[in-house]
């Protein structure tokens, strides 16, 4: 089974349950407690241009992304690791020093912490947040202005020079080793945006979520995207690589037009909300839902 | 490494963080609100007398007895779930109902799921909690009686004799399968005790974690504990298996004297807090801090 249809099935047996947005809520008294997991397996998730506090960082800032796209407030991180008797000890304190790393970065208390004996390396981690008003997928309005933080396509382009053996610039491996969650943007938009959705699975299927979760029709510019000057410098369809580009972190978020001059922090307008559903492209169709999956398997990759 | 000295390492390099009681904890307003997670890795946690409606609901009392075992009461259950690829439907579907149903025995939501391709199956679930007063291993006070809830020792011996491939008594069969946690009878022991843990690692070593984190002596009367009649009847040594079963999922706690008649459930007391440290066996010197290890290792099983 695909991990899409495992999804399904549990959602289909677990019924009555907050599944689908980038963190579960609870009301306690005025605030919402948000949380959220998010597990990375060695194997699949640790291309081997990251290190070990690389990873342990990366685990942090997975699970915090999540709680500032939902407008919380980060305040303790957890984790449950599962590892291989034979681990060195060097990468077990690696991914320790990194989890500590990322939990100062980002102001959250370890609170947890459980090891078990697994056949490959996972970490589980987890964050707790909380937040006075919270930003759901569903809440895009049309009317809204679409937004983003920061630069695409890095760290999709890193994986594809990656798999194909070829150097990776320095300002590229940069944000692939260390990407960093949005954690003041998330604060700041949780008082004025309507919906946000972290970029953990690239710009095009989170695009697709709100669309889909909020009943709207998006439309996109491309050439207003903020595709990193490297990837436009060393790819052929900077587009198409910015719409798939995974593990970025950066937030989107739909805001309307009369609250953008509140918005503290650099962003980029890429489009707009419309009545309708679906997403779309200026001018140019239904935007493809794209992932590194469509450059790996077309692509030149050798591994 | 062994687990405790993985912990040991982690703890080295993450500082300032809580790591320690059964769940980390931190405050918002008036409250504190409790957060742990707990991993099952089928390999080695799901003997194959369990089904997999066994473990999944097991996942969910591991997780909201750690609330029960603080004085917290659990509010919601979150899980990642690490599955190989040929994993049957049926295993998935199993899971997934035992989540189901453990969230509805204990009152909790779902509220966070993730799936990930992984080499093993690995089920991490955490629950997060609200108290007014937490219940913390450090706070046993000399005078303190030491109590417990439910009888003792049917995990252990279902393993033992799944071990020898002998037939398990219907009624040990049930708590090795279908522990229950000791959900309310936490909630009512925040208001009124000092101290408390639940089973996970047998009787034991969670006594001598109490004595440590509070710098007392305890003192147990091993006539008086709780042993479930066919443990007696099936074994030589039933308060060794007592003092190592784990997974019971039963709450020790530690109570002024003039508390207990406050106690709202049934419960038995099994010795007292003195001044000093360590932890006694009256009249038979100091108890030994037994596992399942103990009687896999020196009896007679052929696993």
């Amino acid at each position: 089974m695909r991990e899409s249809e495992i999804i399904k099935l549990f959602m289909s047996e677990i019924r009555d349950e907050i599944l689908g947005d980038d963190a579960g809520y609870i009301r306690v008294d005025d605030r919402w407690i948000l949380l959220t997991t998010d597990m990375l397996v060695w194997r699949t998730d640790v291309p081997d241009f990251m290190n070990p506090e690389d990873a342990g960082r990366k685990v942090v800032t997975m699970n915090v992304s999540d709680i500032a796209a939902m407008g919380g407030e980060a305040k303790t991180f957890f984790f449950s690791i599962g590892i291989p008797k034979d681990t060195s000890e060097d990468v077990l304190r690696g991914i320790a020093r990194g989890i500590k790393e990322g939990s100062k970065r980002y102001g959250v208390r370890v609170v947890s912490g459980d090891t078990n004996d697994v056949k490959e390396i996972v970490v589980d981690g987890g964050a707790l947040g909380i937040s006075e008003r919270l930003l759901l997928r569903k809440n895009a309005k049309p009317g809204d202005l679409v937004c983003v933080t920061g630069d695409l396509g890095r760290p999709l382009l890193a994986l594809l020079l990656w798999l194909k053996g070829e150097d990776i610039p320095k300002d590229v491996l940069e944000k692939a080793r260390d990407p960093i969650a949005r954690i003041e943007e998330g604060k700041a938009l949780s008082k004025i945006a309507n919906a946000a959705i972290d970029i953990s699975d690239g710009l095009s299927k989170e695009l697709w979520e709100i669309a889909r979760a909020s009943n709207v029709r998006i439309i996109i510019d491309e050439n207003s995207l903020p595709i990193h000057p490297t990837v436009k410098e060393l790819t052929e369809d900077p587009v198409d690589i910015a719409l798939a580009s995974g593990e970025e972190f950066e937030l989107i978020f739909t805001i309307p037009p009369n609250k953008v001059n509140e918005i503290p922090f650099e962003f980029t307008v890429i489009g707009r909300v419309e009545r309708g559903n679906g997403v779309y492209l200026e001018g140019n169709g239904k935007m493809p839902m794209l992932g590194w999956e469509h450059f790996v398997g077309f692509g030149n990759a050798e591994h």
